[in-house]
């Protein structure tokens, strides 16, 4: 069974509590619970993980090997300054889709860089939890298109 | 009845012809003939404009005002230099979503800047044809949840 | 009869309806009726001409040349990119004032730069649609000292 | 009685006497005489102070508070880096128009950046002592415009 | 009981041991235990942290939430790196001290440019243990003049 | 019949008649016709086009697909800015060679960068007139040393 | 008997009346007299000096030669721009202190440079009048240690 | 005993199975046997230690202090922003060597600049894991020539 | 009789032999007899000189006062540091054509900067041993047009 | 009969008791008196000026006009951030000679650009007094070739 | 017979009598020898060069084709700006090795760049003299496992 | 006999040939001549020495070594660009004064970085052959005050 990995990077643990009028107040297990959803209904596991440390999330990047096919990730306050994490991603060689709640082009001029943009297939940013859904969807769409298995 | 506007920036009327292993063989008119499908089935009409002039453009986002809910946009080679696409996008006060075939963010390092993206609602990057499909989806989630009449 | 040129660039059509409480609910003819009478009372004729396309804005001034004594010229969004513009304003020979409604040193940093300036006799900006008539005003004056027949 | 009062910089007393082909034959007298009528023909006070003592400059700013309605402000060389003018402005909140002989943006590159022009309503440059009659015309413009009593 | 949160980064637990002819012979339990002592004469309560990672740094900061009123914080060398850690700091909404034993303005440059200060409320640097000292009397200070329960 | 376009970009439809001592006193028409007799003499077919505007330009690099077997272009004042040009050329995938009249390299900074150039064979700047014509020569030498045909 | 001067900049003369809401209600004499009172109790001296003059600032730091033990500075806007006052400083040998009111590290870029603090002991800023009050503790407490007799 | 310490960063632990036609077949427990061999010969212990996590790797050049006489260290991605681990490395004044498997040099522009290359006696790039075996045999060329009894 | 002095900078004597499928099979020595005949079926002398020494270059440049009418140079990888090499083309005041095989502008960054171009007419890059027959065309021409003798 | 007119910036009133370790042990007025028998034994006359104060060195600058041929000025720390004096030294075109006690290209960066430079005939730096000397020498010498007078 | 060509750039003739505190007192024939008695007891032959002519360097490496096996280059002061050394060593196309005695990232900043490295193996740096030794040992490893032969 | 040795860099050979009317009519050996003649007043050897070539000019700088007490040196165009000249010079730790004949910070920005500024004494700029004069006799004065025996 083909299998999606949901990466969420630090301070995201908040969601739901944290300034509710900006991000919303669904909390993160809503969120997994829903796309956890979306992919069932395509025969597609998912498994979602939260961490604030940058090495727990590269430890668990290491663990999709040979277990995900596919990587959708919110790097958060790592973005734009973890060469490590970028590393990981490109290491383990699988597809990756890069996600941010905000508009990250729209904010202070050092969240515009991401050291994870160019080692991901695509980047979607600005709609709240929706960018976690669509980032599901393209996922499902290209693991459909590659291997028809999913 | 609601209505999304699609806007085609510089050469992308090329689009099934050129480079077809890079940029996929669907040519614009397959790809917006999808995405009105996927918006008639929600009850929306969607309108697709493309022109390789920034005039034209900039002239056809005026005539949306009053007439669409949401624009969605591939500038193309206008995104990175043309404040005046930015600043017609700003005056008609319709949400946008920016969108882009390739990952701008993995290229030359002039592509990584958009002049539109800080006025937009959100940026979509690096799915090919499914980055409209995305952009499509996400403003039909917005529309609804905005008012609901969509 | 010497004549100024009033040349509008790109989004100055919506003026009056677009943000009135920023650039005010005066209209683009409305603005133009104004100066044509500031200018007919020195006895000198003034043309307006609006264009959203940089190739139109152009080619009108190109067209200038032998016809007008004075270019007033609001460059909108090409302000700050267009070489071909400047270089058009160059070659014509024909003195320019660069006129904005806002105060653009102080916005984004991109918009505080000028590719018109350096080729301009000076630049009035802030005040509104005072800006233009400033502009007019100057351009008369100057008219006045160089020639006395203005 | 409303009054505007006019700051001019250093080295601005040199007018008249310094390279007259380039800044012209009138005196800063001439000028401040000018512009007196100019004021006094729409019943508004109108006092000029010069001073090369970038303190002197902010304590006349001050003093201002209470009894200016608007300031006319050639900074001369404090304008590009001066931060204790601009705080001085700022703070009198008194409304500022920024005025410059020459087209600061066509001349060396530092010159081009103003600390003022941000804290400034609008900025007139490029028209010699005609500058000045513009920036005074803009005033009473707005003074009408906010007060009627001017 | 109000409670101050006193956070110290990476490489802090050396102090004593570590050039003390530079951060002086006093360990970080002293600095602390003087600390807590100062903020139990005006009754409140005190409590420090210290770790090497960036995580725990953050889980301690999420922790504080609905348990202290003030941070005062050293971030050590995450300090111009870490946005992940400054986007903790914001997203507690808990008011922020940010201190340095060293003059960071004095040394290379990028040590002067820190990622905390422009969320936190103000910043003491350069006075060894004493800057972690005037940091909770201005926390002291603070928090009495807001609530005086504290 | 193998076939040359020379695309003339914006501003130099004032050939002959700006600025003659700089630029020559010869027409594009004349210059044209030059290059004509030029590529006729080795049976090869030569097609000149000019607009100020950048949308036309694209459009008819766009139309010159299975047309034509190289293309010279002077690019003015777009060069620098217009990504959308250079988009065109490279989608076409037809040879292409940049011209430029005067010495870019020798004038204003921002001419010195070519947005065309790392999609063209090669550049030619600052022979005037004469830059074409050795472009050709060398889009006829590449024509012949490839073919054999032309 | 041990002495602190401390130095204000241009426009803190303008403390109490100038905005108030954002700097307090309390004047800079009030502001002084409580820090006299302060330094005091310690049996030190306390002399306060404010101008808006670059060169009496100078001037006024010259005198402190073999008088003062200790300086507490708030430069105001000469903070980002002034090398003369920084030389004065590094010239009199005096240990400083630099003061801020507001959080020069959250505000425009321009105000994050200081060319003071490279030659002080450490800064302190963000903390409105209660900045001054932290600065003297902590020249108190280093006098203290450094000498015993103040 | 005399004792190096090895300290490999991120994503090290995937030597071996990662890209071996770049990285090579060696794992990284056989390169460790391999330095231990070779630090064995000449009588000094040698032990080796990976982490993806910051903080440990901090920790554990802390523990380091009084155990061993000298670091070699591949920092991977935290090379370029981990200032905390820069510190970690200054603090220990223990004697450091830099290695890295690919010419960092060679790569993108980030890579190129190092946070510990300042605070290190040298740095080797580009070998493979014999950029580890020569940094050992610098090491041991050093301890032999400072000691003797190594 | 009139002459022109070709110029080829390091590493160019390696032509031929040096990466043939880039730079093509023909020997610097084939090009400079080419380039002999081209002049003189014009009459006019064509002598060529190669060195990999900055001086030499240099010196061979002084001797071509009074000898040569114009020189053609590719300065090769001195091209983008050498101020000295400019300053000898200057002092000599014989007109310059620069010269590259290559195409610059699409090369490394560092490679599009050239400090010769600005005190040359012109530059020709990309085309290979062709670009010098373009220069030596280029400059007959210019010779032929100036002086008629040549 | 002739003069020099010797101006002397912010801080050099310490000369003599700053740092005689290394400024030197002479005093302003002893530097002056050399400078002032060096220039009488020519037969020309050398007045010295030093201030503190940015305004009245311009001032002093202003009243130079038809009074001295030559200025010498050491701007201190105006040298690099006053864009007035070096305004104040164009003005009155009297050929100025730029001089500094110490090698201000050996210092901070922020030392090495000088605003007053560009409008120098040159510039004298790392000499201590002797850089005085120096000018004054440069200056006689250059009086003596225009005048002969002098 | 392999070889290693030991290239010397300029400035290393004076190795054992320039500041010997810091590189030494080995001379660099005392090195040379030391190089080839390591080359040799691995059966590869070693020569050395040195020359403070760029040109001459440059030509050493041109004689290096189908002779030497590896180069181990010392750029000295070269390394930062030579485009032809760098081009050089490209176009022979022989496996290098950067050297370097100090370790030139912990130096001025213009230090920290290679315009070398991009095209070398790999570089090291910091270790003095043994900075030859272990490249010399890692060029023997290379070739041992590349060919064996040697 | 105490000796100074002058440096001529590239192009100097040409002085009184090369634009006269700016450079002077003075040659090269007029000016050693003058240059030996003020050093034999004083009992000092002065030796000259030109080459167009850095790699000769390093050898002579090295054969300076306990030959000479002072160097005079106009790099010309090296000055901006040659680290291998500015090592050389402080290899031989003999104390260096640069000249240049023009104001190098009035001209191109790139003539204004010096590399061999901060290894000189001083540098002396602008003032033709005078400059030389001028550093010579500050030579001569260092000479006397360091020993006496000059």
């Amino acid at each position: 069974m083909a299998k999606i990995l949901v990466v969420h990077g630090p301070n995201l643990n908040l969601l739901g509590s944290r300034e509710p009028e900006t991000y919303g107040r669904e909390t993160l297990e809503e969120i997994n619970a829903r796309l956890q959803a979306l992919a069932a209904a395509e025969g597609v596991a998912l498994e979602a993980f939260q961490s604030n440390h940058e090495g727990e999330l590269i430890d668990r990047i290491h663990a999709a090997r040979g277990e995900a096919d596919f990587i959708v990730i919110n790097p958060g306050g790592y973005t734009h300054v973890s060469v490590a994490l970028r590393d990981a991603l490109s290491a383990v060689a699988i597809p990756v889709i890069e996600v941010h709640l905000s508009n990250i082009h729209a904010r202070e001029e050092f969240r515009s860089t991401s050291l994870v943009a160019p080692v991901a297939v695509g980047q979607i940013v600005g709609f709240g939890p929706l960018s976690y859904e669509l980032a599901v969807r393209a996922a499902l769409s290209r693991m459909a298109s590659d291997g028809g298995s999913a």
